[in-house]
């Protein structure tokens, strides 16, 4: 199966692709889609969007995994990135109706298997689970990498355990 | 000019259609869009969508104004009314490039004059501005009508400088 993971944001929003396929996973494409600062928000929510579209339409994905968001103290930050996230699930609900959300912390113990690790160890996992030279840059596509390994992982162990 | 006004929201969401011309203002439709609580938050925010391209699609707006979102201590709240806000924007911003924001503070200073006005008053001002028997139900409806008249009125001042 396809699987599309999701960092979202508005300044910069990761995407990554991956194949599963009997346990084992393999990197489709993965990047950035960016934003200027100098645009309004309509614009950049507009073009975040038309990428995923993009995307979607190239990759069929039979999943798609998007992460939670974090509470945090910078309120302004996390509401403009909410707003992103709102455009985000619109866009791509409307073409794949299999549409996953994550924790950050599902995603730690899906990808270490305990939920205090941090960035790199995540980082590190992904590239070992995809078999990468390096680790993916940049760190907003290993993010979106690690949501869609998260939906692999997720899914197979559901499987197993016949949930 | 014909002004769609929007109060954004997840669980319900006001909007208010009116149609300024030589400085009269009149109502031509308000309510709600009302979203099912245990419904997934995409199915919501599809929802939310596709009755903002129905009312777009039937008054042809000139212009397009939502209230800006403002701080608040519960951020889950906070978190999902922006990620609603963020599907609006998406959504009307492709059918309509004249859209503005106005914040609490400006709409308060447009509808009453000064900043410190309380809901009740500004709804008094919505009814008297549109000229309506009773105050406009419900409360999202009536929000929504006073970003529309904010927009109107803050149009005719800048026609009237010559800003």
């Amino acid at each position: 199966m396809i699987i599309l993971g999701i960092d979202p944001g508005y300044a910069t929003v990761g995407f990554g692709v991956i194949e599963n396929s009997g346990g084992r996973n393999k990197a489709l494409e993965y990047g950035v889609i960016q934003t200027p600062k100098d645009e309004s928000l309509p614009k950049r929510l507009a073009k975040i969007s038309s990428g995923f579209e993009i995307l979607i339409d190239r990759y069929k994905p039979d999943a798609i995994a998007i992460e939670e968001l974090f509470f945090t103290n910078n309120q302004k930050t996390a509401i403009l990135v909410a707003e992103a996230r709102g455009a985000i699930l619109l866009t791509v609900y409307a073409r794949c109706k299999n549409l996953f959300e994550y924790t950050p912390l599902q995603i730690k113990q899906a990808m270490t298997g305990y939920g205090r690790a941090d960035k790199k160890q995540i980082q590190q996992m992904v590239k070992t689970f995809l078999n990468l030279k390096d680790v993916p840059k940049p760190d907003d596509a290993a993010d979106a990498l690690a949501v869609a390994l998260t939906h692999a992982q997720t899914n197979r162990l559901a499987g197993l355990f016949g949930i």
